[in-house]
């Protein structure tokens, strides 16, 4: 932990050895030695996708990278089905919409999944087979849902829409297993279970995507997937224009961690974080905005105790104790404390978390059971771990 | 200097300082501590642009500033005029045809500026003022030119098109002067004279320039700067999409740099770096692509010696003495080598390049003197600074 406790979800707490891979020194993005690191990032990457797929490199946030998905795959008037119950399902919709796509949404409650069988309706409703694709938010990262992008594919059967899927917030923290799934496009960023700072994203796409994009006639630039491609593939491969290089030698060294502890390990873990936090809310006496069953491990979200404002309570811990919880979004804004644990987030930084949360609510007038919850987090630790 | 001299014209070595900021703790980039840094970043900028405009940060390279220049401010079927002499005139003038504009080129020879009075013959014959922008590269690169941007803003008088000026590889080491010259937009990256890392972008917008953006129709999201100005005017500042934290700590520290040791300085030293290179280089029995009165102060293109392929002498002096000079582009790949002189780089960097020159000159069987391009480039640093 440094002088603050970094629990937002994402961007996420650098590890030392991330740090100090920031500190070499500036080199050419076209020599010979970046090249090998920009190889031995789309190495690990595919790793980490689980995927044979092309791996293309961006300079820009998450929002970006699902922007590039938008106008390198999709046309004006396009149709998409966006399966959309939260915040960051909706933004990828409407970046589709900005670029012409007619886009269908089916929706749950913010906390809920969206029904498989609601979904699987659409898809039959689609006799024509006009969806061009589907959208789907792997991680909801605004109410902590993890939406099954196995089982909707599952649906999707021989549907030629290509599945899209905004892995921003999930990737590296849970399984996504784009080849054995069929996922044609994914997004992810730097930022968030990559444990790096932001500034890149990196996107998975599918031969059957390729071919997409050769019709797609959204007018790009910058985030043309096709010009990355060509550079992707030369060796050593590089970008199509200047990468991000300190940010990419994060990604090389975060790729390592992960490596060495083992993708499997690493998703271990973040269930255990996971496990331990819900225990600990929910030990204090809180309830989560999200039920077990389809709760996100990158992500948890506390409600407020009634008659608490969830800003205040984000506001206090970090004026007072120094802890950065991550603020409800849009229509959560106030009644929701969102504590992340991706990437390097630590038990001990969650544990720290969990106690301030407990402070700062009794502060407020609030009774929260802050060691017994506490007591509980500890109690999930040493506890066998369950898959 | 570190293990390898960086004499590519960016991304530029790091000064110690920003190295040493950019190790500080990840943070939340929508939290207090972050928006303070944001606000002083804008507030820098603002005095090396020397504007009171709006400066909108974004997450890209250069390249995707440029775009966020063309969707904001140009819908399909507008006119520019694309003021072209070089790879990245050009590279703008692509991307506004891509995004539908229909651009004139008044063009010149590579390594010489265009003609002020075809740039004035055009706009006399643009007699219904249909062009909505003019584009100009302030320091083209790829040839060292340095296009005059007051000029050409004087020949606009009251036309209404924007003046658009790629200031990427510019500002911060010849003077821009956006408000009293009235630039509209200028776009600059974080990675040459800024003396950062790649990986963020800043664009200045006139008033004027926001009035066409309420109107221009190219479809917008991630680059959309109409948003980024909602962020960018809140008190703390901050952007519309999740920032490059780490590449903000590093631009952070170099406008400090800059400021405590003064814009006037900078531009001087820009000045005496780049006497100095062209000096050695012809000290030594090369010739400059381009002519002082038109060469820009942040890159020196050499001409190899006939019989002498250009990228040989980039790849043997990277191989045999670890340093990295920029190669040529596009047409001028085999003929010139670059020689960059911005930001942070030192004198005693750009001696050791010009020593490794020659050298690597001599072992392909050249003949470069050394010794007197040396010696001819340290008298500039003896004799008195002339502007």
């Amino acid at each position: 932990m440094g002088e603050i406790n970094l629990l937002i979800p994402g961007p996420t707490p650098l590890p030392p050895r991330v740090l100090q891979a920031m500190g070499r020194e500036m080199t050419n993005h076209r020599g010979p030695t970046f090249g090998r690191i920009m190889a031995e990032i789309l190495d690990g990457l595919k790793d980490v996708f689980r995927t044979r797929n092309d791996i293309i490199p961006l300079v820009c946030s998450g929002t970006g990278g699902l922007e590039a998905a938008v106008v390198n795959f999709l046309s004006p008037g396009d149709r998409v089905l966006s399966v959309n119950n939260g915040y960051f399902c909706e933004r990828f919709a409407e970046i589709a919409e900005r670029f012409g796509a007619r886009v269908d949404r089916v929706l749950a409650e913010w906390g809920r999944p969206v029904p498989l069988d609601a979904i699987a309706g659409r898809l039959r409703a689609d006799a024509g087979r006009d969806y061009r694709a589907v959208f789907v938010t792997q991680s909801e990262t605004s109410t902590g849902v993890h939406n099954d992008v196995k089982a909707i594919r599952s649906l999707l059967g021989d549907h030629p829409a290509l599945l899209m899927v905004d892995a921003v917030s999930s990737l590296g923290a849970i399984p996504l297993e784009t080849d054995a799934w069929g996922v044609d496009v994914a997004v992810t960023g730097s930022q968030k279970a990559l444990m790096s700072p932001p500034g890149m994203a990196f996107i998975s796409v599918s031969d059957r995507a390729w071919a997409v994009a050769e019709r797609a006639s959204t007018p790009r630039f910058y985030l043309d997937l096709q010009r990355g491609r060509v550079e992707a593939r030369r060796q050593p491969p590089g970008t199509a224009f200047t990468t991000a290089v300190t940010v990419a030698y994060a990604v090389h060294e975060a790729l390592r961690l992960i490596h060495e502890e083992g993708l499997d390990r690493v998703f271990e873990r973040h269930r255990q974080m996971a496990r331990m936090v819900r225990a600990g809310v929910r030990g204090m006496g809180l309830r989560t905005l999200t039920e077990d069953a389809w709760a996100v491990d990158t992500v948890t979200p506390a409600l407020a105790p009634d008659g608490v404002d969830a800003v205040t309570v984000g506001t206090q811990a970090r004026e007072r104790y120094g802890v950065l919880f991550g603020r409800g979004i849009g229509k959560l804004e106030h009644t929701v404390i969102r504590i992340g644990h991706l990437g390097y987030t630590q038990s001990a930084m969650l544990l720290a978390g969990l106690e301030t949360l407990g402070r700062t609510l009794n502060d407020l007038g609030a009774r929260a059971a802050t060691d017994a919850g506490l007591e509980a987090a500890r109690q999930t630790l040493r506890a066998p771990a369950k898959r």
